[in-house]
């Protein structure tokens, strides 16, 4: 199921001589994956001097606390032990860390179809986050969010096809075993969906019990690691240029069940890292090295997402802040960078600090994804639904960011220069003939093939508007996702994996 | 006066430790004109092969409808009269036109400090626009707009600093009358700022009587031409390839008026101009290029801003949609496109379709502002204020719009990389003393120096904004508009020159 089919055909009384050409192409114009990269915020010396400066930091500044395991394989894979307790990671080791790193792979969804292939220039929008709140529907003001918001958003996000995989976007609060947490999060991702999906693990013990959870769901023990369609969000370096043991230990856990992992970096621009663009990149990059150096040293090759996430904090009040314009180009330079690097990069962009959904939502939203998505980043995390400085989740939201990336999308794919699509003859043949385009073969094609033509968004005229009730994209979203909240109550669990669930887990 | 003297400190209770850093920086981090281009849409062969389509069309089709007193200044610099009423305009005499034409040239304000100086890869922001009715800042509905709304809007303008030039953006309807419509509007302009403005001419028998009133302004006959504050924006070429009588005359008298004149090309895609993106591009640089061998054959290297402006029609309704996708990506084409020819760019974005001021329209406007100006486009129109697929103008929108500008010039400004901005040392020191980078002598730098804080966006959490009344933007923007109208009520025009325009002209 997705969004098109719940879509109500759009009348268009207005114009009767177009009515014939009203109904939705068929075909979408711009689906996920278009091609990014066409936006370069660095020139190519200034990425080298940044990725010296990276080296330079991993080989003399090197990295601290370094858990005992880690520093075994580390060491044995060419590091070095400083004087002190850290660790010094040489440019020929970061090499061949890179040099090992798959250019792409794929992140299985349960449904193939749903599968995507992540690297090179394409691009996706998804999900991250971890919102300890929700925009109440009903209210329209923020309460903690639940083990039911998750269900729902997950349920939501299953029909909105730009959405390419979806990551638990809520903490369930009202759950506060941190093991039933993991456990009743990832059945809430297997219940409600069949996209490829993410989710974190608070404790390494916690990854081997809720993995066979996902081996009843792929259909027996061991299936999921031959088809892993979960991928696991860490964040094994803490900001400034040291490991973090716990999350290190799920790295490893992980890795010994073929969980493709997603290392990230979220240093803050003047807390944890320079609040200078440059040696925020320097820094944020060195430490983003550092965890696939560490994946590398345990298994070479191993599919990670590289999410080097520049984030920002206000100066006046010392609080993250998501959507500005420092945040934009930091995110699209990170893009870059890990691409310039063979990387699969990953960004936290569309971010915004509105917490109504309004115009500076859309606005930062609007700027923070573009140029994130320009300049080639391959997952754009935190892409929908996502408000508050990432306190938030909404559920208009995510009907909302799921219609904008479309529009990016389709800036995205750019303008194709062919002699059909320069058209010259066709050109000549109007001007000399009706004086117009309107209801030629060329016009009609393209207006199918190359045009996106919105669901949500209000192109009425002034009046028509108002005569309709005056109304503001959010409300048109709230009752768009009410409807489909309402219609769309998935069950990707057949009645027996259900059962063989409940009765290995406490499912809540 | 500028919008920043308007704003009351900010308070910053919450984090006393920070309390001392709370004022805004006395220095704009990102003012107008910073230099775009790090995206190009377009590739080197597609950029040539858009451009041989388009000599091909001035060549071999040729234009249609020529007025005999263009015809004759065209066929003496080089076109040629084709069989039928169409003249040729040959790739040599267009190669003419683009090297006399200056690559940068100054729009004059007033006040000298407001001048600014167009082409290169510079970004301004500024108006376009003729908008027949205005979002009612009582009602919240839309109304014909009248003189007192231009007035209102210029002398709102007048406060924001990242609007860098005024064209009135929309029309006085209470103002039947043509000539004393344009005599209202270029008073509207004198009397409320000092800007660089631009106005439209609905006649050429109009431009000599109000250059009248701009002498008067400027302090004398013949005073006006000396240092033009105005430009006049002009549609001479009517798509598909023929030019409109009315608007060559009008460029006729600007030209021996000395105004400065943007030319525009307005086609839409799939009515006036091919529904597939390039051809549309070859089309409209086509049409640009006879504006501009135009001006060139009646006056070499005059200052034009070389406007081509890609629309897009709805295809389900046939009606002008501003805020899509293809819109963005076509507008950042013809940026890359004429500045690739060493022209000064003119492209309208930052438009939207949305009524409400609401998510819709700050994604619309953010994506679109943000493709041109990457683009490098030099005058970026229709890009503050504008609603309503052009049809409304809103004061809320102004305010709204001049803030996000300072996101957008912020992540043009990019990311300085030099040794100093890298900080290895820095970074180094921090690790290895404090741990972290907060109230550092280089972060506190970087914070005043690099950093945009945002003076109407709300980055409060969730519940200080519940707590605060669950403001959204288009409220806060509405109460700082009435706050500006209330207090801003300048007098550009001293008694003297007031008295001595009334007495020549009708003010209503």
């Amino acid at each position: 199921m997705t969004d098109d089919t719940l879509t109500a055909p759009r009348r268009s009384g207005r114009r009767a001589r177009l009515a014939q050409r009203a109904a939705p192409p068929v075909v979408n114009p711009a689906p996920p994956g278009q091609l990014g990269g066409a936006y370069k915020p660095l020139t190519d010396p200034e990425l080298s001097a940044i990725y010296a400066t990276a080296l330079r930091l991993l080989e003399h500044l090197g990295m601290g606390e370094v858990p005992d395991r880690l520093a075994a394989v580390l060491l044995a894979a060419g590091a070095r032990q400083m004087p002190g307790a850290r660790i010094s990671i040489p440019p020929a080791l970061v090499g061949d860390a890179i040099a090992a790193a798959p250019r792409t792979f794929t992140l299985h969804g349960r449904d193939p179809a749903r599968s995507i292939t992540v690297g090179g220039r394409a691009v996706h929008f998804g999900t991250g986050g971890a919102a300890v709140q929700a925009l109440d529907l009903e209210t329209q003001r923020y309460r903690a969010s639940t083990l039911r918001d998750l269900h729902d958003f997950t349920r939501l996000q299953d029909t909105l096809t730009n959405i390419s995989w979806f990551t638990r976007c809520c903490i369930a609060t009202d759950v506060p075993d941190e093991y039933a947490l993991d456990v009743n999060t990832a059945y809430a991702l297997m219940k409600n969906t069949t996209k490829p999906v993410a989710t974190a693990f608070t404790l390494a013990e916690n990854v081997a019990p809720i993995v066979e959870m996902f081996d009843i769901t792929a259909g027996g023990k061991g299936e999921f690691a031959k088809r892993p369609f979960v991928k696991a969000h860490i964040s094994p370096v803490i900001s400034p240029m040291r490991y973090g043991e716990d999350a290190v230990d799920v790295v490893f856990e992980c890795i010994a069940h073929n969980i493709p992992i997603s290392c990230i970096t979220a240093a803050q621009a003047g807390a944890t890292a320079p609040a200078t663009l440059a040696g925020f990149l320097a820094q944020s990059l060195a430490e983003t090295l550092a965890s696939l150096v560490m994946v590398h040293a345990i298994r070479p090759g191993y599919p990670m997402v590289f999410s080097n996430w520049p984030l920002v904090i206000d100066l006046r009040t010392g609080a993250f802040a998501g959507g500005g314009g420092e945040i934009a180009v930091l995110n699209a330079a990170s893009a870059q960078l890990s691409n310039w690097l063979g990387l699969v990069s990953g960004v936290a962009c569309s971010m915004t600090d509105a917490k109504a959904i309004d115009a500076q939502y859309g606005a930062e939203k609007g700027i923070t994804s573009l140029a994130a998505a320009l300049a080639g980043g391959n997952l754009i995390y935190e892409s929908s639904g996502m408000t508050a400085s990432l306190l938030g989740a909404s559920f208009e939201g995510f009907i909302l960011d799921n219609e904008m990336h479309s529009a990016t999308y389709r800036a995205l794919r750019g303008i194709e220069v062919s002699d059909e699509n320069l058209g010259y003859e066709a050109i000549c043949a109007a001007v000399l003939g009706e004086g117009h385009f309107l209801g030629g073969a060329q016009t009609l094609q393209a207006m199918e093939r190359d045009y996106v033509y919105p669901a949500l968004a209000d192109r009425e005229n002034p009046r028509t508007w108002a005569d309709n009730g005056a109304s503001d994209a959010w409300g048109r979203a709230r009752m768009r996702a009410q409807e489909i909240l309402a219609k769309h109550h998935p069950t990707y669990l057949s009645p027996e994996q259900d059962a063989a669930i409940r009765k290995a887990f406490t499912i809540l």
